[in-house]
């Protein structure tokens, strides 16, 4: 590949942790493109936003895979990882970010609790272009589409860019590759879910409580994320990290405090 | 008081713990303007972002401070508390979420690895009016003006409303009241950390990482919030959980895939 001649490097992490099946394919995927840098949690992180860790020290181990070196774990978060990848492992900016393969979609709302959009996200603030890439399903059998899916968006940003601050928030459908439709842009979501604590109580007589209940399907246009999945289209959706809601600051200019 | 009077509930929460100063200072203010139920993180949960607790089960357990009944303390976050102070300990929608008073600003980019403001974000998510508010001070002496702060913002959404998935991030000098200059909506500022780990050895000759660094100032205008906060002002920021970034979605739909 021309790009592999100028010596691309790309920073791969994800929240399932270093020992996944979804970080392997994509890492052994994005080869194609130039040289794979493996940082990425020591256990599952699945849900843990855009934490960092501040109030304990980080470890780093090299990660042993198929009898070869794979990359580094942290016993951190995904955020941890890409910060840990970029300051101390890399110790300079790779040309790309990305995050997952994730088991499970990242749309809607889950994208503010999501460990795999939070590392791409943390990319973003470091000002590196990076994408996340979820596939539809808890039980996934074969991440190759994934993978190239992967591939197609990060040779996208390879060649074009992205705004600073902005990154790519990437789902696929569980489905093989005839069957999707087309690779389109979309907005987030406005599915949300409906919470349940389901109580227990243990073996000594206290109540605990097990988080449960089901995403509210509140999307219903294919310029959504959630919807698109649902229609077998693979989104790709563009996020940031600016927050402000502008429309009430310009109200706000009206407030009497 | 006439909100008293129709039966306001604020369910207060935070990040740095139950048993924190500031959130003493918050519920005792905002007392005067109704039912206050406290369900607060039993430990700190100082930047740990929007995480939420899916694969632990929580516990819940009543917080005596004083010697009097204050509040419920959840072993999880600060998105937990939220979520499980609504669906389980009120079940029903308070009127209003206050989170805080954290000890530190939550200004810039410090909104994304916020647990304050993220049990304010989980109280939009659930279509509840909710604020955070934020001593700029990790060592506050005196929390009485934040909370005073907090009691008329709170008011003024009692009675103005937000607009559903839009809450307000409240940032006060740590100042006596006579030397603020005002209040004032803000934007997220665009300064950000540069981060470094720290490497030290442990006594079994093993390495480890502590997370530093400081903040880089690249706010210059009163509009923003981390430069409000510095120039003596108490900063009031609209945020919301809508992560697209609209001006490349529309770009985007030139990309081919």
């Amino acid at each position: 590949m021309i790009m592999n001649e100028v010596n691309v490097k790309i920073l791969v992490s994800n929240d399932d942790g270093i020992y996944s099946k979804g970080i392997y394919a994509l890492a052994e995927s994005l080869k194609e493109l130039g040289e794979v840098i493996v940082v990425a949690p020591l256990t599952e992180q699945s849900a843990v936003g855009h934490a960092i860790t501040m109030k304990n020290p980080l470890r780093v181990t090299e990660h042993i895979r198929g009898g070869k070196f794979f990359g580094y774990a942290v016993d951190g978060t995904p955020a941890d990882c890409i910060k840990m990848g970029i300051r101390n492992i890399m110790q300079e900016s790779p040309d790309l970010v990305v995050s997952g393969i994730n088991h499970g979609s990242n749309t809607a709302i889950n994208i503010v609790y999501s460990g795999t959009v939070s590392a791409a996200r943390e990319a973003a603030i470091m000002d590196v272009p990076s994408l996340a890439v979820s596939v539809a399903s808890h039980d996934v059998k074969d991440f190759s589409y994934a993978a190239e899916v992967a591939k197609i968006v990060a040779s996208q940003i390879l060649e074009k860019g992205l705004p600073n601050g902005t990154m790519l928030n990437v789902n696929v459908p569980d489905l093989p590759k005839d069957k999707i439709r087309g690779i389109i842009p979309t907005k987030q979501g406005l599915s949300k879910w409906d919470d349940i604590y389901e109580k227990r109580v243990d073996p000594l007589g206290k109540d605990y409580y097990w988080l449960t209940g089901h995403l509210v399907n509140s999307d219903t246009e294919l310029e959504r994320d959630q919807f698109a999945v649902q229609n077998d289209y693979v989104s790709v959706t563009p996020i940031h990290f600016d927050l402000t809601d502008y429309k009430t600051y310009e109200d706000m200019k009206n407030w009497k405090f």
